[in-house]
């Protein structure tokens, strides 16, 4: 059934960015049941949630984002789930698990599984990882840098922002990735954005260093 | 006479993508100073050669590589240099310097301070520079992926390639990026490059780990 699913979910990513595309989802799933053993938590619920945790994401940045993928993804995924032979509790927490993975709003994850795959879905931000899909995110949006040494002011001003052009991949680690080690919350999560928050801030410093030409 | 010729340079640059902008002609400076001290390389010469290597190299990309950047890049030069007072030997080696940076045909780097400027045109795609510039570029490029799996594969088969769409950043890396430390001309080149070169291998074991949701 996992199979069948996953085939389902790996069609809505055809032409997808290299930052959102299917490769995201086979890392997300392998932190989720990473994580999941170790929280004990539901490894089937954690699985086909992880592959339809962003089937709606590419028609999210497609639409310039006018509407959320994880609240579509619920509805699109339940449509997909209906066809299986799966519980109803199992089934209510995918959804659980797709609706609150981005939690943006008040809409919390409450379950073991959706918080197990929250973590998984945000520590693929961060480390060497997130690192990549910061600047290449940064080179698909039109005439993006590397960096404008504006970053930190205007990191500053700590608003909610969204990824436009003249922005730079910099600004996206000072202003998101730099948080996520804070967000996580599961105890295994937190272990592992540690570690991928201490890397990225080496890989920062020497970035810089390297950028005045002192290494 | 620097910050003249740096202005004039400068216009070249605008609306360059995030890889070859002014910040790459920034820190190439910067690294040829530096190597050109040790190396006790013409500084003058050294620095204008910096500020113009890559004047060309905009309209280059934009023509879709229709012509060389550094052998046209030196007809600019010379015309931006004809209407400055600077000594002919100084000005032969400048447009040398410009020409040979590339060096992918015959014409092969000859005085110090062209062997410098070569060295601190490549040690800017190395290092963790050279990997933010890798994977920006691969998102600038349509439809490229951080990875595909196949890097190793199409690096063996060691041909001369040019970027495009459906390759991936770590492509760039196990074709180009991975080499250049032998390509290095100077003394204080190779030492800085094998520096950054061990900090690429770090960061592309660790990448792969977490790819495997190791890490």
């Amino acid at each position: 059934m996992i199979e069948k699913i996953e085939k389902e979910a790996k069609k809505y990513f055809v032409g997808s960015d290299g930052c959102h595309d299917w490769s995201h989802v086979e890392r997300v799933r392998k932190l989720a049941l990473m994580i999941g053993k170790k929280e004990k938590a539901d490894l089937f619920v954690l699985e086909i949630a992880s592959l339809l945790h962003d089937i709606k994401r590419k028609e999210e940045i497609d639409s310039k984002g006018s509407f959320c993928h994880a609240t579509e993804g619920e509805k699109e995924g339940r449509m997909i789930l209906d066809k299986y032979n799966i519980s109803d509790k199992q089934k209510k927490n995918i959804c659980h698990c797709i609706r609150t993975h981005r939690f943006r709003n008040n809409d919390q994850p409450k379950t073991i599984e959706a918080k197990v795959l929250f973590d998984a879905d945000k520590l693929d931000s961060i480390g060497a990882v997130g690192l990549g899909r910061a600047f290449l995110f940064a080179g698909s949006v039109g005439s993006c840098k590397m960096y404008t040494n504006k970053e930190k002011e205007i990191a500053k001003l700590d608003k909610d922002m969204t990824f436009k052009e003249g922005d730079s991949a910099i600004l996206e680690y000072e202003v998101k990735l730099k948080k996520i080690k804070n967000m996580m919350m599961t105890k295994a999560g937190k272990e592992i954005a540690k570690d991928r928050h201490n890397y990225m801030v080496e890989f920062i410093k020497r970035f810089w260093l390297e950028v005045k030409g002192k290494k």
